[in-house]
């Protein structure tokens, strides 16, 4: 039998190669998404797609309103940063940052990981051309794995073998791309920008497009994504 | 100016003598409850009227369907468990056991004591006395405690000091009553029980209940809560 793994998926880029890629590792693969809050509904439907289209056993969308909290601009109406320079998204933190994130969904993954006794968790995060996410550094990811070895019954009973599987951690963005298109990814299903218009299409020029089209360009590849004009 | 702290608070006498304690020793008490799937809507009620009555300065209830993984009979249908001997909770993890729930609370809790600048948290678990949660156990604590130095703004920056308190952790069921009474709760707001009947009156019997009754036996005290004749 398949072991079972829950796999986060946001519907984007990085995290449908995380599930492409724990698919290909031979997993039953629960997928999960989080209706948090954010600023459209694109990311949720393509989250949707990518799940049915490379076969997860489950799907589950969690409604979480992090916009109780406040803090971020993907969680509010304040305008998200554009054209920034990628270079400057490896200092300091930015305004899209939504505060304890990964924390959060990977709480909720551990949650429904131990519900169904699967010891694995993949989350598509990225440490090398990312936005400056303090949750996406792999420190934070060892701490993560240690306590949740410690809150479950497994971790009473000495019995814990949790992984946090992390198969785009140190691949830059022209890399995760190659693999995507290795792992024979439809890039048109998939959602990234977080600024689109009303019909869904990519502004192009947040910080999420243009890692996106950096990685692309890398790959020297063709983003079949579609984007505002 | 008050420090802040995020107090976690279901609206029980343990959580309710935490969130009185975290007002003496002089913080401004931003009270944390979660919707989250319960059996029965008392627990809400009680933490509404208690985050009142002390004076938090501010109290949220953060939806959160945890009946979407299951896994627990706090968050079905299933019945509760009665009339267990209290020595018997110490062993074995029993089904009323929501697999995650103090992770996910104290993740929730994280990213509200980031958008607020807050350094302090205070959660009421207990564990010597206690269910046999896995999660509320001090090598938890202290494995989330260093997770959550990592996962914030102040964790890249090297300067984040969040600390998690825990001041019930290894006081007995009659220390904390003793303790609660001495803070001048009024025991009757608070309510403890897995399984109230249509008027929110304690059945006396499920797991919570008999903990809640030993530790007022413990303190030679009386409970004002109502309970079903």
């Amino acid at each position: 039998m398949k072991k079972s793994a829950v796999c986060l998926l946001s519907g984007g880029l990085d995290s449908t190669t995380c599930l492409a890629y724990a698919l290909r590792e031979g997993f039953a693969c629960y997928a999960l998404s989080f209706d948090y809050g954010q600023r459209h509904r694109f990311e949720l439907q393509a989250a949707q797609r990518v799940a049915a289209r490379l076969g997860a056993t489950d799907h589950r969308v969690l409604q979480l309103d992090l916009r109780a909290f406040g803090g971020s601009s993907l969680t509010s109406d304040e305008a998200v940063p554009k054209d920034r320079p990628t270079e400057a998204m490896s200092h300091g933190i930015p305004s899209t940052y939504v505060p304890a994130r990964n924390t959060i969904f990977l709480s909720l993954a551990l949650a429904w990981a131990e519900v169904l006794g699967a010891e694995d968790i993949f989350i598509g995060v990225n440490a090398l051309d990312y936005s400056g996410y303090p949750d996406c550094r792999p420190e934070f990811i060892e701490a993560f794995t240690r306590m949740a070895n410690l809150a479950t019954r497994a971790g009473v009973e000495g019995t814990s073998k949790l992984t946090i599987h992390t198969p785009l951690l140190r691949l830059t963005k022209g890399e995760i791309t190659k693999l995507a298109a290795e792992l024979n990814i439809d890039f048109s299903i998939t959602h990234t920008c977080y600024d689109p218009d009303a019909r869904g299409r990519a502004c192009g020029h947040c910080d999420a497009c243009q890692l996106r089209l950096k990685g692309f360009a890398e790959a020297g590849l063709a983003d079949t994504a579609p984007y505002q004009s």
